[in-house]
């Protein structure tokens, strides 16, 4: 076996990795690369890039929806060329795996090796049966990997996660798509439209990253207008059939108890029979295989070592973790800082300095878009806030476009105005998400806020709407203050 | 003839004629609110509004073109309804009007008189033939109109402009579209796409709000691929024909030079003939009737009173002049915050106070889109300035979902590294403008706009990528630096 001493090593070679990387070689340190799967990101292979691509296709063929009320007329019909489709999704995703290859490429090659890593002792581990390495530094950065819930497991051979679909090289008839996060919303929705018979099925109210109550039932309100959406299905039942799967459940009767009730009275049985069953219920880290039990790290309760969000430490050990590895935020842009930062703090062990962490920022890029920034409803409960609020259904650009849907609410802090964070479902939302990520880093206040311009006709004057609710609110006395002067004119 | 004494008149009823109305009205002091012709906002009649009701129309059909890339077929054909298009454009610009009209119907019938206003001696003007006003102060808001040029004059009855578009009831064949400013651009770009056969008129190389010559050539090289679009026409020629104009002119040889010369060696005459020809050659602020020379106002070479841009006043006297009649700004939301600014300083005067202006801001919304932030190119020459630069030929999101072209250019200073401007025609420039927009109001830097998060995969990392294109500028010693250092060196 080939032994090996170096001061960093880096395992995993994704967005996270090649990040510290660079960041460690930049120091001058020696640093080596372990790669054991294959090479480029998950972004790019199996993520944010195919996925986009799919939706593009989707949203191209879905706008013929609008032709109507615009006075467009269709003589004829809409064909969806699903081999066309997919080619150019596998192709343009080549394209982008490409560029992350090229960058891999030029890592002179003595800074790399091939095989699995796991660790064997502090400062020791094993590549394959091929290499041990003495190191003094680490950072994990091996990313995650789609989770196929148990019940999914004895149809394992219909069962498919985003990774398959890419490879797809003909679209299916019908698919049963299990999770209602950013994943499941993005590519069940993009399948639908694309002309795949698509049922969508949730569980515990989750839709992509809403957690404020409207928000959540203006979501489900689009999705269920397009959709088959199943809500937390009771009795679910899946067996083999034929070349697919069938499902049977039943449902909740509608109501705000929905997911906290078995079915109070008898309600039908449905039944579908699916070629495809995709999981998208969530993703694990790719932790299991490691060895982290002989670095004496203290871990959570989910087998993550626990690690510091802006030094991405893990305790005081000279162990760092960076990107989906971590389960914080499976986010391209968030595993690029996390990779940065933890080679930087590797390479300047023990001299460990906080890096630049970014307002929390997230996107679904389903239809209507969703995002939230900053602190969301949930994180906010209990706080003394005040909610903007505007729908979209009357607001003029996005009624011009035929794109009248959806709610935006911003909250801030009563006390002094300031932007503590958003949920949206509506048009643009990738592109208000970022002017309101912004003004949240940059600790704006509402009142701030609404002296910047805002063109006109943009959808961005809907966000505007928001915050001028927001700002009628933080300009009224709180309930607190109402109550002292009460007090104030019956002590008189 | 009936006399009226009041403190506050405000001439005009646009938009920055009613935010001046609330502004004075609010502050409890007497207003009068003289309107001489149709009520409803130039933005909402016959600007903004319904030239983005036609975009959109010409954009879903446009849509199809970037089908067959995606793998979707087309098995018929596509027909534009033109009478259906019209109609719900002049259906939902009238539902625009409408809010606007409920706005100036809740205004007191006292406080408002119709009638076309002019001074007649400074305190005093008379409104059509029936009501002699005296007034302390007052605001002039009678905004623009549509000039038609000379050369047009002769042919009145087969020229439009954009008010008369918007009650067209049937497409024409064809119209040719003199100007290629914003109007021009929108305008004639989506009659083109609606099926209309559009020739582009433009001169002097202008090309919407850009300055950047790089920029105007990316432009140029957009549009000339999509439509017919003639530079600086020589010799040109227009003559009545059955039921249109006759058009013809010759062709300066492509080259540099273009704009500058005459023909260089003789060239082919091109002749056309259109149903309509559509004048967007500029517009004109309505104060020719006024009597504004009765006032003693100190006037520009073009005929508007000199005012203060901040406070909107007109030299020291009691008027103030805002939107589109002081010529500065024709955009709505400029109209609105002038108009609010001049109705507020009128109440107050003659305490005057600055107004918050924000940040200069310019969209045209053609495709690929144009936007312009801060200062341009035209204004930062001979300044100590960097470029950022970034192409969206190979930009990441743009590409998959085929608007992969165009240009953004971010101006810099050297010395602080503050965002002094940008120039940009890409894919998003609406919401890419906003946020450049914030930042420049904002005054970060370059350096500061890195730390802010961007997405991926959005079109938001362009600008990213012209944002660290200026940042390593910034990082390298300016020329001068250069010359000092290398003198130290022959020094030694």
């Amino acid at each position: 076996m080939r032994q090996l001493q170096v001061q960093n090593v880096v395992i995993g070679a994704g967005t996270a990795g090649l990040a510290a990387y660079r960041a460690i070689e930049s120091s001058g340190q020696s640093v080596l690369l372990i790669e054991g799967g294959q090479h480029g990101t998950t972004c790019a292979r199996v993520g944010c890039m195919p996925s986009k691509l799919l939706i593009a296709a989707a949203e191209a063929v879905h706008g013929v929806t609008r032709w109507d009320p615009f006075g467009i007329r269709l003589h004829g019909q809409v064909q969806v060329d699903g081999a066309a489709v997919l080619a150019r999704v596998r192709r343009e995703r080549d394209s982008f795996v490409g560029f992350v290859l090229e960058g891999v490429d030029r890592i002179p090659a003595c800074n790399r090796i091939t095989g699995y890593a796991r660790f064997i002792a502090p400062g020791q581990l094993q590549v394959d049966e091929h290499t041990r390495i003495e190191f003094e530094k680490a950072v994990i950065a091996t990313g995650s990997a789609q989770l196929i819930p148990d019940f999914l497991q004895p149809f394992r051979d219909r069962v498919v996660v985003n990774d398959d679909i890419f490879e797809w090289t003909q679209l299916p008839q019908s698919v049963a798509v299990f999770g209602t996060g950013v994943i499941g919303l993005e590519l069940g929705q993009a399948l639908h439209r694309l002309g795949v018979k698509v049922h969508l099925f949730g569980r515990g109210g989750r839709i992509g990253p809403l957690t404020d109550p409207a928000l959540k039932s203006e979501a489900e309100r689009c999705f269920e207008a397009e959709l088959p959406f199943v809500h937390d299905p009771q009795a679910l039942a899946l067996s083999s059939h034929a070349n697919g799967v069938r499902i049977q459940w039943q449902s909740l009767p509608p109501g705000p108890a929905r997911s906290n009730s078995t079915p109070a009275r008898s309600t039908p049985t449905h039944s579908i029979e699916v070629e495809w069953v995709v999981a998208a219920t969530g993703r694990h880290p790719n932790l299991d295989q490691l060895g982290l039990e002989t670095l004496g790290l203290d871990m959570n309760r989910h087998g993550v070592p626990q690690f510091q969000r802006d030094t991405l430490q893990c305790g005081s050990h000279p162990v760092f973790i960076a990107g989906d590895a971590n389960q914080e935020v499976p986010l391209l842009h968030e595993a690029a800082d996390e990779g940065r930062i933890a080679g930087e703090n590797a390479a300047r062990y023990p001299h460990i300095t906080p890096g630049l962490r970014r307002s929390p920022f997230s996107i679904a890029f389903c239809d209507p878009q969703i995002t939230t920034v900053g602190s969301n409803w949930h994180d906010l409960s209990g706080q003394q806030i005040v909610t903007g609020k505007v729908s979209f259904a009357d607001q003029g650009r996005s009624r011009v476009m035929l794109r009248h849907q959806g709610l935006l609410h911003v909250y801030a802090a009563r006390q002094n105005g300031r932007l503590l964070g958003a949920e949206m479902i509506g048009p643009e939302a990738e592109h208000l998400g970022h002017l309101l990520a912004w003004a949240h880093q940059l600790q704006l206040t509402i009142p701030q806020m609404l002296e910047l311009p805002f063109y006109h006709p943009v959808v961005e004057e809907g966000l505007r709407t928001a915050l001028r609710d927001a700002a009628s609110q933080l300009s009224q006395p709180t309930p607190a203050q109402v109550n002292t002067q009460r007090r104030s004119v019956q002590s008189v």
